[in-house]
C-alpha cells in the first residue's frame, strides 16, 4: 500500500463516495488515479458501483485512522478565517456574476476559496498593495477590494463581460478597482512595472503557466510577490518537477504552498465540460496530462 | 510601507510585545528584521523601550485590518487538528526527556508542533510507512509511533541519551522504533535504501541542509517523500533561492510549504543559547545569515 492507496482507503472509511469527490482526496494525478483505482479494485480493497467508490472488509483491515480526524473542521483545514463583512458583500454581488462560458475557459472556484485568499493575502502582509490580477472570473478582485486594504487594484481579462460587471460593481460600492479588456497573448506596456502584487490561475500546461506567470512577472514594480493556484489533478509529479523548475528559472523564491486551499464548487459544473473552442488555442490547453479541460 | 512593514504594524495593534515574539510574527530574516524596526522607528510609526515594541498613533493610523484576524483560533492557523490521545501520552513521556545541550546544538520544538507533524504526515498518506528520523530529539519516533499507523520507524541522533531514551520507551510502550547512536557526517550502510520517508530538521547553512537532506534521500527505497523544517529567520530570500536551487537539484518536488508550522516554545530557552562548542563543526554552523545559532 502506497501513499496514494492509503490516502484513498483512508478517505472511504467513513462513508463510499463517488469518484469525482475522491479525486479530490488524494494526490495523484487523473491518469495515475484511474490506474489506482482499478489496480486497487483488482486487489479487492475497494468496489467501484455506478459511479460510487465503496471500501471493501479487506480494505478497512488495512487502516486504523481516518484521515478527517486530522483536518481542522473549523477553517476546513486551511488555517484562515474568512471575514464576515466581505463574505456577506461577495456573496450577494456574485448572484448576479455572468455564467462561465467554455470560449474562454472559465469556471470559477468556491466563495469560501477567494475569501481564503484574501485572508491568505491579508495575513502574509500582501493586501495592502497595488495589486495586478490577470483573468478574473472569480472576481477575486472585487472580494480583495472589499476589505479597503489594498491601495488599487487593475483585473484583466479577456471576457468583455467580466470587466464590465467589475467595473459596475467598483462604481456601485466605490472600489478601488479598475477592470481592462485584454488577451494576455498581447503584452500591454501599461502594466509594465506597476505592481507589488500578482493573482492569476493559469492555464495549467508549461507554456500556458509561463505566459500567465510571465506576464505576472513583468507587471512587478521591483521585487514582489505573486500568487496563483495550481491543481494536482493535471500533474504528475513529473510535470509537477518541470513547473518547479520553470518558476525557478523566472527567479522565484517559492515559500508557501498551500494545498487545497481553493476548491472548485462542488456542484460538477466545473469538470469534463470543455468540450469547443478555446480562445487561447490548443498549444496553451493541451498536453499530455490535461484530461480535466479535454477538448 | 512594504509586506515586513504591515506584517509587523498590524500584528503590533492588538498589543505592544516583546521583540523575541515579534521576530516570529513577520517574514525577514534577522538581519532584515532589525534594520526594519530602526527605521520604522525612526519614522515614527513604532517605539522601542526595553525590548518591546508598541505602535504608535501615527503608525495605527496605516492600518485597518488585524493578522491575527486572519488565521484560525481553534488549529493555530496551521489547518491541523491534533489526536488527543496520542497528545495524552506523549506529554507525559517528555516530561522526562534528556535536556538539550549546546554541543548537540538540540532544542526542541513545542508539543503541539511535534504533534502536528504527525497529523500533516498521516493526512497526507505518508505516516502508513517505514520513517527514517534523522535527529530526534524532538523524539518525533515516539510522537508518531503512538498512533500505532507506522510500519516501522528507525530513529538517528548523534547523542547517547537521545537514543537511550527513546529505545527505553519503545520498550515499555511497545513501539516499533529501533534508535541508532550516529554521527550523521558518517555514511552507514545500513540505512541506504530502506525507507518510503525521512523526517529531519537540518541545520540551516547551505553545506548542513545538504548534508542532512542528502542522508535523507540516499535512506529512501525508490520515490518517496521527506519532510523538513527550515526557519525563515535565518534566511534572506536570496539565500532561500540558494536553497530551492539545491532542493531541486536534489530531485526533490516542493508539494508542500506550510509556515509556522512547528514553533519553538516561547520560553526563550531555544535562542541566543549556543555559544560554545558543536559537534558538527564551524562549516556547517555559521553562514553570514546564522544570527539565532552565534558562535
Amino acid at each position: 500500500m502506497d501513499r496514494i492507496e492509503y490516502q484513498i482507503i483512508s478517505s472511504l472509511l467513513n462513508k463510499e463516495t463517488s469518484i469525482w469527490k475522491l479525486i479530490d482526496l488524494q494526490d495523484a494525478s487523473l491518469p495515475e488515479f484511474f490506474e489506482k483505482l482499478k489496480k486497487m479494485e483488482e486487489k479487492g480493497l475497494i468496489e467501484i458501483k455506478n459511479g460510487r467508490v465503496a471500501i471493501t472488509e479487506k480494505g478497512r483491515n488495512l487502516v486504523k485512522l481516518k484521515r478527517e480526524e486530522m483536518k481542522c473542521p473549523e477553517c476546513d483545514g486551511t488555517g484562515y478565517e474568512i471575514l464576515k463583512e466581505i463574505k456577506r458583500d461577495y456573496e450577494k454581488i456574485v448572484q448576479n456574476r455572468p455564467l462561465p462560458i467554455e470560449k474562454y475557459d472559465q469556471g470559477y472556484i468556491s466563495i469560501d476559496g477567494v475569501l481564503r485568499r484574501v485572508s491568505f493575502m491579508m495575513e502574509r502582509g500582501d493586501l495592502h498593495a497595488n495589486i495586478f490580477v490577470i483573468g478574473d472570473d472569480d472576481f477575486f478582485s472585487i472580494a480583495s477590494a472589499l476589505t479597503y486594504v489594498p491601495k488599487k487594484i487593475v483585473a484583466i481579462d479577456i471576457d468583455e463581460r467580466v470587466i464590465n460587471f467589475i467595473n459596475k460593481i467598483a462604481e456601485e460600492y466605490s472600489l478601488k478597482i479598475e477592470g481592462h479588456v485584454l488577451d494576455l497573448q498581447k503584452e500591454n506596456k501599461d502594466f509594465l512595472h506597476k505592481f507589488d502584487v500578482f493573482i492569476t490561475d493559469p492555464v495549467e500546461t508549461l507554456p500556458g503557466i509561463k505566459l500567465f506567470l510571465s506576464r505576472g512577472v513583468a507587471s512587478l514594480k521591483n521585487k514582489g510577490s505573486g500568487y496563483f493556484g495550481l491543481s494536482t489533478l493535471e500533474a504528475s509529479r513529473k510535470k509537477w518537477y518541470e513547473i518547479q523548475k520553470m518558476i525557478h528559472d523566472m527567479g522565484f523564491v517559492i515559500t508557501d504552498i498551500r494545498r487545497r486551499f481553493s476548491v472548485y464548487p462542488d456542484d460538477g459544473k466545473n469538470f469534463f465540460k470543455y468540450q469547443g473552442d478555446v480562445i487561447l488555442g490548443k498549444k496553451f490547453y493541451v498536453d499530455d496530462e490535461s484530461w480535466a479541460t479535454p477538448m
